[in-house]
């Protein structure tokens, strides 16, 4: 899978893919990323990629041109299965869109920063457009780094024990159960006797019944699904 | 305000407080974020800070030892308003929560890593635990990113431009109305004629129109509420 960004602050994307899962991804050859600099894209003097709002009002708005240049030399190298823009108003992140965007092979996805893009820019050359949440974010930076994690960590070889993430959260629909490691005592405060039981079809029994129960009272909207 | 954030992977944290948003308002002296390396706070061989699941399967969880060792060491010096735990079951982070966490004095964000922290941690020392979206990340950094540059921002002063948030998604129920800049004529592509009239209550009267049109076409969801 290749990963293309499209940003005016890449120095912003730096850590987050040099550690962890997405630096392990990257180095085992699962995935590859490429920021893009849209400043690159401009001839303007002071390397200008945002202006004022038409019809006035406060935050500054990313140009059409720029984008335009940088989106149109990248599909001129490549096919890309998406060009995504990160916005509030997009359609919401979920586990099931994270699966299927794992299975794609090239993708460009745009941040928006300050006010946001040119609305031009979202109707002739976006494909997809999300949101990781209803909150606003000072860039759509922070949003790419989210679905970036999401996507690849579903990537097959990039954990290192595939049923790690199969019994994480919402992959079958539930919440994931409680968990516990060593001491089995802290200061008084015991791990469930079951769990140390060694009897694994009880544990099982227990799991499912603890990820139902906490579903339920946390997010019963997820079992009516 | 304050934001103390624990987390096995420091480094992953770097970039984003060192640009943009983030990076003005702790330059301004608006907000402090210290960052402490779960590790520190363990004196095992390995510097281990997490183990086997008790009852089996797949990923390792974080012990409550240096977890309740670092906690406690930062309520030693100074009081906390709330310690917070990013998890995919917390309650969903929105943009009311974001300006509830933005009055508080000072934070502690715990920072879920592999499977997730001890149960036991939770229950005893954890006051509010958020989750930013449906999905899975490979860790709760990132999630503790989000939290950060959506509370930050509102914090007054962040913003070169108070009206900026004020005008953003979610401020008022609504989604954004598209935005539009130079040029008016892009390949064709022209931006509506009344953006440009220079009719100021007209201006206001569509982009309340478009927003009200907009959230009703993507997320009818929030017209209810």
């Amino acid at each position: 899978m290749r990963i293309d960004i499209i940003t005016v602050v890449p120095e912003l994307l730096k850590s987050p893919f040099e550690a962890s899962i997405m630096q392990r991804s990257i180095a085992k050859g699962l995935v590859e990323v490429q920021f893009h600099n849209l400043r690159d894209y401009t001839d303007t003097k002071y390397k200008q990629v945002d202006d004022y709002q038409f019809g006035g009002g406060a935050g500054m708005v990313m140009q059409i041109e720029p984008i335009d240049k940088c989106i149109s030399k990248l599909k001129s190298e490549r096919d890309y299965d998406e060009v995504i823009y990160m916005t509030p108003d997009g359609e919401t992140l979920d586990q099931g869109m994270a699966n299927t965007l794992s299975l794609k092979g090239n993708i460009i996805i745009l941040c928006g920063h300050y006010k946001g893009v040119d609305q031009r820019v979202r109707d002739h050359f976006i494909t997809k457009e999300i949101s990781i949440g209803d909150y606003v974010l000072s860039g759509g930076e922070l949003g790419a780094l989210i679905l970036c994690d999401a996507v690849i960590r579903l990537i097959p070889g990039v954990l290192g024990n595939e049923t790690s993430a199969l019994t994480d959260s919402f992959q079958d629909g539930l919440l994931a159960p409680p968990i516990y490691t060593r001491p089995a005592d802290y200061k008084g405060w015991k791990v469930p006797e079951i769990l140390t039981s060694g009897n694994t079809p009880k544990v099982e029994e227990w799991r499912e019944e603890q990820a139902y129960l906490r579903t339920k009272e946390r997010r019963p909207d997820l079992l009516e699904g």
